[in-house]
This record gives C-alpha cells, sequence and structure tokens, in this order.
C-alpha cells in the first residue's frame, strides 16, 4: 500500500493546479458575467474558447481517457487527483475537454464506434470541436430502471426510425451540440436486457424538437442547459446503430462507471475548494465580538467537513485503482459505493459552507450554490441513492450470508 | 391541555383550504406561466391581483394580526394552522395579504407607527395596494449581529440623511414596492444597542439605487425579487423616523418573533404538501417491478417525515400559544425553538420528497425546488441557525446550572 | 387547543415533584448501594418498599389506570406529564405501582380478566405487593411479528398444558414476581391472527424453569431481570385462560398502546432529567481554561437537545390525547410516531449527556448509563423502530395515494 | 499510490485470520463461560494463556512496535490490516500481546526507559508475563486537558513521594497486573507543560489502594477492570521516574499517536464483524413474510455500514502511512481525523447490527454489546469527540485562512 502520488500523476497535477489558478478561477468571474448579460442564454462565453486553446497548448486535454492512445495515457487512480482538481471550479471541466457527458460520450465511441462514427463523432469530440448530449431518461418512467424506456426505434428500410420523449439531455441546449445518443427499444420482445439499443442521432435531424430547458432549483444552467426533446418520426441511417441492436443496456452499463467515478472526483474537488472558502470567510467574519473561526461550533463544523472529505476522496481514489486493477464490472460495489457517498458528502459540505457565508452563501457570489446544485442532482442523475444502496445491500448481504463468523 | 382545533380557527380553517384547493392551487400554474414568458421580470402576474380580490371578498384577508382590531382579530395561536394551509403554495400567504414582509412591517407600523405614518403607508399596505420592503441586512458586515450595521443616518436641519449599502431586501424590486424601512445607526458613541434608529423611506427617494437582484441558488425569486441597494445622500424627513432615535434594535427584536413564526408556520405546509405529493409519486411510479410506495426505504422516508412535521407543528403551535400567553420576549426560548427546528425539518422532508421524485423533483415541474430553497433561506434569514442555538443554549445552561437533580 | 396542564395534573405535578426530590432521588444511592453489596442479586433492597408505602399514604398510587375506577381516575392525557416526572427516575416508576411491565399486565386483567381472575391476581398487583411478568418473546423466532410465536398451548381434560421457551420476560427474575401471562398457539390451523392465546401461570407452577438472567450490555438489571425461562408440560386449569381461545393476539394489541405510551413518557423525563444533569456538569468542568458551559459545540448540544425533548414531549402528549379521544385502535399512526420518536430522542439526548461527563457518564456514578441502556431497549421492545417506521409509512402512503394536491 | 496490501502483511495477514478462526473465535465462548461462573471476577480464564502460548509459538506475537527490533519489525501501515484482524474479537488483542493498554506502556518504555527499568519491566510485559496500568485520568478534572492533573509526585530524599487519586486505570484490575505508570505534578510552578511527569509504580507498594472497579453502562469490563485508585505517601526510588522530570506531557503526548490509531484499528475489525454477524442474522430472521435480508431498510442499513466501514478502514490506513513516512507528530490531523471517524463509525455499525438482531443484540449471546461498549468509550478515551474536533478544526482553519481561491 502506499498513499502517495505518482511522479508523474504529481507533475501534472502540479502543472494543472497552477493553470487553475493563473487562468481558470480568475476567468469565472468573467464568464459568468457574460452569462448574466447575455441576451441570448445559449450562447458560449469566448473566454471558454480560449482557455480550452491554452489547455491544449499546455498538454492539459483530454486526460480522462483510460486504456487508450487517444487519451493522455493515464490510468483512473491516475487521473482521480487531476479530475478532482478540475473540478474545483464549476467551469474546469469542460477547458481541459474533460466535461460530462462529452467523456461518458466519447468513451461509447471509443468502445463501441465504428471507424466511420469515430471519423465523424469522435474525433470533432476528441478536439473539443462540437459537444453532445445523452438522451437515456423519460419524463413517463422511472429511468432509474433502465428496461423501463419507452422510446422506439424501429427499422424502416435502411433507416431506423426513432419515436419517443427525452429530458434531461444534460449539454443539448448548447450551441456548439451537434450529436446525440439515443437510447430506445427495438424489440419490445427480446428478453429484458436485449430489448434496448443506442443510436446516433445529428441534433439537426428532421423530426428532433427541443421542447424547453429543464430547471434546476429555478436555474437553467446555461449555456449547456437540460432539454426536454421530442423526437418524431426522426430517421437516421442504419449505419448510425452504435454496436448492434440489443446492445443498448451493455453500453449504458459500461458508460456508467467512469462517469460516475468522474463526477465523484469533480464532487471532492467542489467540497474541498468549499472547505477553504468557508475557512477563509470565517477567518475575516466577525459576530458578537469574536471571528467566526474562533467559534466552537464553526471549528466543529469545519472539522466534521475534513473528516469527510478526506475519507471520500480515499474511497475514490480506492474506486478509481480497483477499476484499473479488476474492470469496471468487477469494481461495481466500489464504484456504488462512490455514488452514494461522494454527493452527499458535497452536498453536506457546501451546505455547511454556505450556511458559514450567511446570505452571501446562496447568491451568485460565490460558487457555492452552483457547486450545491451539482452535488445534489449527482444524488439524482447516474442512478439515485436509493437504487446504489440496494445494489450494494444486496450484494453485502448476499457475500457474507453462509460465512460464519 | 388540548389538542383539537376551536371551533372558529375550524370554521375558517375549512373555508382557507377551500379557497386554496378552488382557486389558488391551480393559479400556480398560470402565474409561472406568465413569469417564464415574462419580457420583463420585475412584473405581477394579473392572476395574482384577482385572487387578493377574491380572497378579501371571501374575508380571508388580513388574518395574521394579532391584538389590533385592524386584522382579524386572530390569537397567533389561532392564526398558526391557518398560516399553515397558506404556506401549501409559495404563492399562497399574497393571496391572503399574509406575506412577508409586508406582514413584519406591517406590524412595526401598527405599533410604532405615528398616525401620519399610519395613513401614508399602513393603510395602503393593509388593503394591497403597495408593497414594503425591509432594508437591516448589509454587505459587509455579519448582519446576524444587529449592533454591526454600518448604513448611517444623520440628521440634517429637519431631514435625515441616509448612506449606506443593504441587500437581501426582498420585495424590494417588486413593482408595486413603495416604502423601505431602512436600519442605520443614528449614534456610534451611544449605549451598544442605542445607536441604531429606523426610517422609512420612499423607493422613489432620489439616492436610492436598487444595484442588482441577489439570487437564491440561481433563480431570481421574481417578481419579488431580493434587491441590492445603495442609498447615497438619501434625504427624508425627520417625520419618517419610527418611535425616535436610537429605538431601532428594539423594533427590530419586535419585530423579529412573529416573522419567525409565521416563516414556521408557512414551512410546515410547504413540508407538508411537499409530503403528500411524495406520497402520490411513489404511490404511481414503478421501478424495479414495484411501486416506490412498496418499498421500505420509502415507507422509511415517508414515516421519519410523518413524525418529522408533526412534531414541529406541535412545537410551532406550542410556541405561538406562549407568544399569546406571556408575550414575545418571554416566549424567546420556544421562537427560538421553533426556528431551529422548522426550516432544517422542512428542508429535510422537501429533499426526501425531491428525490422520491427523481429529476422531475429539482425542475420546475412540481413545487418542491422552490419550496426547498425558501426553507433553505430561512436557516439563514431573521438569524442563523447557529445563532439560536447558542442563545437557546446559554438560555437553558443558566436555568439548570444551580440547581440539584 | 391549550397547552396548559389542568388544575388537576398540575396539583398532582407538584405533589409527584416534592415526593421524588424529597424521596426518591435521594433514594438512588441506597438502593444502588444494597444492589452492589447484595450476595443475591436478586433481592429487593429495603428502601424500596418503604417507599412504595409512602406513595400510597401520599395518594401518590397507581395514577396510570384510565377509564377504571381502580385507578386515580386520570386520563392518558393527565397522566402523561406525572408519568414523565416518574421516569426522571430509574426507580421512580415502582415507587408509585406504575411500572413496567406490571401496568401492562394489569391493564390486561382489569379489561379482561374473569372476576376470580382478577381476586386472585390483579388485587394483590393492584396493592404492589406481588409482581407479575409478559412472557411473549422467544428466541427462535422474530417476535416482532407475533404471529411466530411457537410456544405451545394445548387442552387436556380440564387443563391447559404449555410447552415453549420465552426469553426476556422482564421483572420475571424479580422474588415477588408470582405471575406470568404467558402467550402461546392453541390453534395452529386457525387463521393468522386467532391461532395465539393467552395463559396465566403462576411462577411457582411445575414444569417452570427460569433458565438464565438475560444481560443488557453486560448488566442484569437486577433485582427485576430479564429472564430466559423454559415451559415443559406445565399444566394450569382451563380457569386460567385470559377472554378465550384464539384472543391472544387482540389482547396484545390492546396491551401494546398503553404500555409504549408509558414508556415513552418515562424516557422524556429520564431526557429532561439528562440535559438538565448535563448542564449542571457543564457549569462546573472547566477545561482547556474555560468551563464546559461556555463552549460553543456543547451549547449547541444543549440547545439541540432542548428542541428535541420538547418536541418528543408535545408528540407523546398529543399522542396521549388522541387515545382518550378516539381510543387506542384509532390512536395508532400517533402511538407509531411516539414510539419511533421518543426512545431515539432519548438515547441521542443521554448519549450527549454522557459525553458532556466524559468517563463518569459511562460509569455508576451517574443515573445516565441506566437510562441509556433503557432508553436503546426500548428501541427493540414494544415492536423495533422498523416495524413501526413501516407500519407509519404504509398508513400515511395509503392516506394520500388517491389525493390531488 | 496502491491500494493493495504488500506481500509481507499479505501473507502475516492469512495465518492471523487462520488463527483467529482457528483458535481465537472459538474461545470466546470458553472465556465467558469462565467469567459467568467465576466466584472471583478478577481471575483470568485459563483459555487465555494457552491460546497466548500458541500465538507466540506461531510468531503471531507483539507484532505491534514499529522501529524497533523488539517487535515484529511492522511499519504502522503494515501493522494496520493485521490489528484490524485482532480487532474482531474482544478477546483477540490480548492473545498476539497486542492489546490496550500495555502496547502503549511498553511503547513508553521502548522509547524512554533506562535499561534497568527495561529489563525490569519490559521484558515480561513483551513476554506477556505480567500486565499494566495507565494511571492519568483523575475524578476531580477534566483530563481531556493533561495540564489539569492534580496528583501529586514530590521529590523526599532518594524517593518520590505520589498523593492522588486516578480512575479508569484499565487493566489495573488484572491479577496479573504489576506496575503503574502515573502521571502527576512534579513542579506546579513550572511552564504550564513542564509541570507535569510519569513515574513506574508496583502496584504492591504501599499506600497504592484499589478503591474499586468503575463500570461501563453496568458491566465491569473483568477480569481487566477500569480501577478507581487512592495513591497515599506512595514511596518510589527515583530511579522510578521516566525520562525526567517535567517530561510527563511530553510523554503523555507521544504515547497517545499510537495508542489512538491501535484502537481505531480494532473497532474498524469490530465493525466488521458486526456487519458480517448482521449480514448473517438478516439471511436467517424472517419477519412479517419475509427475511430481513430482502426488506429495503435492511438493505440500506447494510449498504450504508459499508461505505462507512470502507471509509474508515482507508483512512486509518493513510493516518498508519503517514505516521510511518512524516513522524507521530506531524500526522497529528491525521490521527485527530481518524479518532474522531473511527469510534464515531463504529458506534453506529454496531448499534444497527444490534438493531438488526433485535433482542439478542444487546444480550450476552453475540459480542455486539461487548464490542458496543468499547467503540462507545474510546469516543471518550485519549481525548474525547470534542477535543479533537477543536484541535482539528482550529488547524485547519489555520491552514487555509490566509490562502486565496
Amino acid at each position: 500500500m502506499d498513499f502517495t502520488l505518482s511522479e508523474k500523476t504529481r507533475e501534472i497535477a502540479d502543472r494543472l493546479t497552477a493553470f487553475m489558478d493563473e487562468h481558470v478561477l480568475p476567468a469565472e468571474a468573467v464568464y459568468h458575467r457574460h452569462m448574466a448579460s447575455a441576451a441570448d442564454r445559449w450562447t458560449i462565453p469566448p473566454i471558454m474558447e480560449e482557455l480550452k486553446e491554452k489547455a491544449r497548448a499546455a498538454g492539459l486535454w483530454n486526460l480522462w481517457l483510460p486504456e487508450s492512445d487517444l487519451g493522455a495515457g493515464l490510468t483512473n487512480l491516475e487521473y482521480a487527483p487531476l479530475c478532482e482538481i478540475m473540478g474545483r471550479s464549476p467551469i474546469g471541466a469542460e477547458v481541459f475537454n474533460c466535461n460530462a457527458p462529452d467523456t461518458g460520450n466519447m468513451e461509447v465511441l471509443v468502445r463501441y464506434g465504428t471507424p466511420a462514427q469515430k471519423e465523424r463523432w469522435l474525433t470533432p469530440l476528441l478536439e473539443g470541436r462540437i459537444r453532445s448530449a445523452f438522451c437515456m431518461t423519460e419524463p413517463e418512467v422511472a429511468s432509474s430502471d433502465a428496461t423501463n424506456v419507452r422510446c422506439s426505434i424501429r427499422e424502416d428500410g435502411d433507416d431506423l426510425v426513432i419515436d419517443g420523449r427525452k429530458w434531461w439531455a444534460s449539454g443539448a441546449m448548447d450551441p456548439r451540440c451537434e450529436i446525440f445518443i439515443v437510447m430506445g427499444k427495438t424489440d419490445p420482445t427480446a428478453e429484458t436486457h436485449r430489448q434496448q439499443s443506442m443510436v446516433l442521432v445529428p441534433r439537426a435531424t428532421p423530426g428532433v424538437r427541443l421542447v424547453r430547458a429543464m430547471e434546476v432549483f429555478g436555474g437553467d444552467d446555461a449555456p449547456h442547459g437540460h432539454a426536454e426533446i421530442v423526437f418524431e418520426n426522426v430517421r437516421v441511417p442504419k449505419a448510425n446503430m452504435l454496436l448492434g441492436p440489443g446492445r443498448g443496456f451493455e453500453i449504458a452499463q459500461g458508460r456508467l462507471g467512469p462517469g460516475r467515478i468522474h463526477h465523484c472526483m469533480r464532487l471532492v474537488g467542489c467540497a474541498q475548494r468549499a472547505l477553504e472558502t468557508a475557512c477563509r470567510r470565517a477567518a475575516e467574519r466577525v459576530a458578537f465580538g469574536r471571528p467566526l473561526a474562533e467559534q466552537g461550533s464553526v471549528r466543529e463544523e469545519i472539522a466534521r467537513s475534513v473528516c469527510e472529505i478526506t475519507q471520500a476522496r480515499l474511497l475514490t481514489l480506492a474506486a478509481a485503482d480497483e477499476m484499473d486493477r479488476k474492470g469496471n464490472k468487477a469494481a461495481r460495489d466500489m464504484i456504488a459505493m462512490i455514488k452514494i457517498v461522494a454527493p452527499s458528502m458535497a452536498q453536506t459540505v457546501i451546505d455547511r459552507a454556505i450556511q458559514i457565508h450567511g446570505a452571501m452563501g446562496v447568491s451568485q457570489d460565490t460558487f457555492l450554490a452552483e457547486a450545491w446544485k451539482y452535488a445534489r442532482t449527482i444524488r439524482i442523475a447516474d442512478g439515485p441513492d436509493a437504487v446504489h444502496l440496494m445494489s450494494l445491500g444486496r450484494q453485502t448481504l448476499r457475500r457474507h450470508a453462509g460465512r460464519s463468523a
């Protein structure tokens, strides 16, 4: 066992931290000023493209993709501390082309795409020129249970015809978003986990209609947004099918492991920054004759936050390590654990930081409100807490049921 | 002891519930549709004025004001269950002219206003024709400690001249808002709690500048909003002083008791509706082959919510009763208790309801996200949790320190 | 609604408090000294019989029995605050002949006993001359589900023959204990809830064998104890059957409501005393240069405890009121609520008081360790938390499932 | 970073697990049977000495002592997983001569003892022939603040004379206990942290009086016990001083780091076994028609326990690693973290396991009640939670106060 960063990770981490401090954190205000004054909320602040260019030039690009020569050649364990650093800023991941849902979508294309699909969509995604969305969740059914999917994909000559309604397609409102990965049912009579398929649908296809932007606690998360989308008689060539008919569930499973761990890594970074922000605030703010930092209940909250962050970080690293050593499937209990632990931890730690900030904490004047919403939604996205708790509980009970103690 | 509603309260409660079901709840969608499509976010949906007219005609108006013939003649204990019913809808209280911060501001005018001040401002407020804001919190200092206030009020001839910066003046963005109650320092050399004064400042006074709308978790709470306001060399006649110089702290203390308990009553209503909404959702939604309502962890969460709501309701009623019997000051421990308990309870119960709804729960498609933000901000407004905990803890420790057991 | 004690309750409460302060609390040390030095742990400290005599002489006797001229004529709501006062001392309830399980057993005899049964067992129990035990729980099955009971009761001529194994028969080790109420199956082929019967079994009956005293966290709760008992071919006359064959489940249900609420009342008293004890300790104890009472985290813990105790007390009172007005069956949701809330509340509050006391808190030098064990076991006795949560959750879900909001 | 066990640790861990399964776990019942029937509670069950002999023969002995050729040559990080395995049984650590407080006392002697002191006391302790106690805590003062110590040690000719009262001297009731390390004040006029000294006091010295055994939640933890001890005019030669006058605080600090981490490691083992025990119980026990293992709330509790145990384990390992790499002093924040996290985690996990067991869970029929008491007392021993929270909070606030984010 060894709890120190490898030389390689340490070197990139140092450069990444310097880049974040020098370029990204100061750009947050510029970015938000653009958004606050934009006539059209669905435009990208120019600062983002400038930052991306700088990051790419600095070799801090596509750090996330393990086991592929298209990425930076890092394992999950090597990437985790880097992802945490990016996660300190809500605009961080995109700067380095490491943001959801594009990483998950690129991973699908890397693992399951045909050469033609890769050339057409993966290449511009890896270069950060276009964006993508993942259309899985539907308003009518509990999508935590993927077998509930109702969207229909049927063959018609050389085409696939898609009909359905999706929502929470994150990033779909982004003006650069050009491609959707859509989950639907190709064969409702097949075995439960072989009914679903995934298909590539260009956003510009006739019949694709963005109905509205879903709000998250009253905000629209522009310029990326979460779209409700209707697919009405949408036609794409059969070559747009991913992996093959009936393989949708399998792709979804494969996609989720890395996606989940990336969210958790970023949330550790969010929580860590929230803690540091709260410490600074507590040192400066005086109430009832003493700085908050000298008040026992504040110290206790800070201490609890340190304990919770440190544990969640270690758990996330251990999960990354297990994914590297055993594969995503064998690591599923560890993945369930971090998915249960990290978002709740971040929600709690950020909530405490908000409280220490008083009214400023809920406002646009810190990153806390945005970070809190991110943590809160991840308790639902990619499987709500309850689903992971049930799965982990069941597995654990099975493992120990028969053994004597 | 008696835990049943009085005949009088029961009768009004029945009419109020019927009014809410018939008029207010169906109007929520109309209201939000107006806001979603309004070119200017600071306009009032016409449905609100229609509802107010109906409520007033039905005699469901100004129910909140105890010990005054200007109100409905209800005690705090009689009003509490009614306030809970209104609190079920985010737009409920205003319909009955029972909304913050106007109730608190009207109470100040009733208790401390001169006949001239009452005629000019109280009358139109009681009639719901204008709105008001309370300018207390400042960005530069911890305003949970009212002695920190920096805004300056100085005499100059027959005038008072105000200079300072306030934020979180709720309702100040409302186009109908005409009057501000401003807290400032008139004599920084006086005894700590006699330095502050309160003064009436019409919004239209030169030198009053609304700088921006504060956001709450990324939303602007339009059309009421929370303003950041700069007062630069703002002149009002001395007759606009409330109660007298150096009486500001005293007024602030008197204002807070009822304000706090009204928030708590409404939050019990919010939480109760969230629970009921979650129950219906759980009955309808199927995941992994069973309705959520049959899943053990959902049942447990519902049961915990019932326990917490029922306890917070009883505590709020008991606090109202103590305010009626002993006065606001003597009831301060009970007021601290409900202020600690009710917002956290509501935050927790609504959070569970959100989780049961999945992604829909954080969106604009239910009242949950808005209700959650209300609960969360009340943990900060009118004294953050920590301040009430410290005060209640200190009082309790004193009470028992000397007694043997 | 009215949150003040009635004149009648107030008067008894004052006398009871005075009696507790003057006689019971000072007797605790005497009682424990006796137990610590007793050669035989299953003997009653003489001080207890002296206290009982005094209490009876003072008219503070059998206060618990509502709707019967055998008791003090108090409703559950009137009794609740009195029961809380007795609950302040682990030896309190017995002094006033208001202790479990005898109250529950007497209630069974009052409601369901024949005149002969009453004369033989109820009269000496009401006079405090003998003690009783309730033999329900079995080691082999989950007794939270009463239909699991395995103990067999079969007719044989004029006799009933009992075979089975029970444990956690509280009070059965008490040398004064003369009578057991035993739950068993008379007809395993009957409808699920008609298979069980209850029968009166004198402890001295041949075939009754006390196997051992169950320990609670390593202590034996002497001199009352919790017995594991084997019934082997135990014969009693048919006249010892309670109510009739197949009525056991019905009696068990009727017995549990009052028993549960008495425990909860007492636990509120335990928690209240723990809080007061912690306050005194915090005022006296100095660490790192300041009394604990001035440390923020201690104040916060005290404040949270006050909030939790006050809420649990109100909930218990409201449940008592509902039992009085609607009957035990209709009040079952409220009874479930207090059974969920009060023991956990007491466990938490006492745990905090222990922590404030440091090592002394876990020792024999305060009543805290004993009180904590009482609270902890009540989370299991009379239905574990999970059973009440499931029941309350299911009922609540049903109630709201069909209504619109 | 690497989250796998080293070859060396894995090999010992396998042998240790086999030994525990084959010898220690089956001996628990024998051990407890001896204690239950012993006329004198302060005698050692013979099975313990048999187990020690076997362990020593198997080379599983004194595994705990890092940086010394007297131990097994393991680092803290290598020892941690082994200590966890021993911690699975309440009688485990002693079997391998790795039990508190002897390990801490031996560490003091190894680091600070003179050759004569080592020969006289360390050698038999390392061989497991005698036992020792640490006399630090006093009934009169808050001993979490070591500067509060009142016990007096004064020079008189060639002797030291000790007067004072200590309690919670764990292991002092053990018949094999021969030596006490006593903390007292040699110079009340010196600088705050130089007033204290530590001295070796043989138990048989005249003037040493064991007053009573402290109870833990009503149990006496025989045969080791926790003694209250009076020292009256106790004379030992000056050569019994450890390290030198005024060095007591320094020794205490040095002693606590390893002691704390050993407790935490063992508590992780306790919690892990509690979880496994609960899983087996849940698989076997049927209530309301289904095994507990299929009930959602049980699955959720199991899952939460897995998450909490895994995180606490990782944190403890990371703390051990930091102690190895940076030294005990530099690792103090990590040590504070595990001391905050592990006991509370264990208390919670074991409490859940108890609840899943129902009444059996609080009884003598599982190891759960004993394990729970261990966890609960460690939240007080070696610094109560609040002290570590304050220390960690203060350090964290300092670290981040000045940095921008």
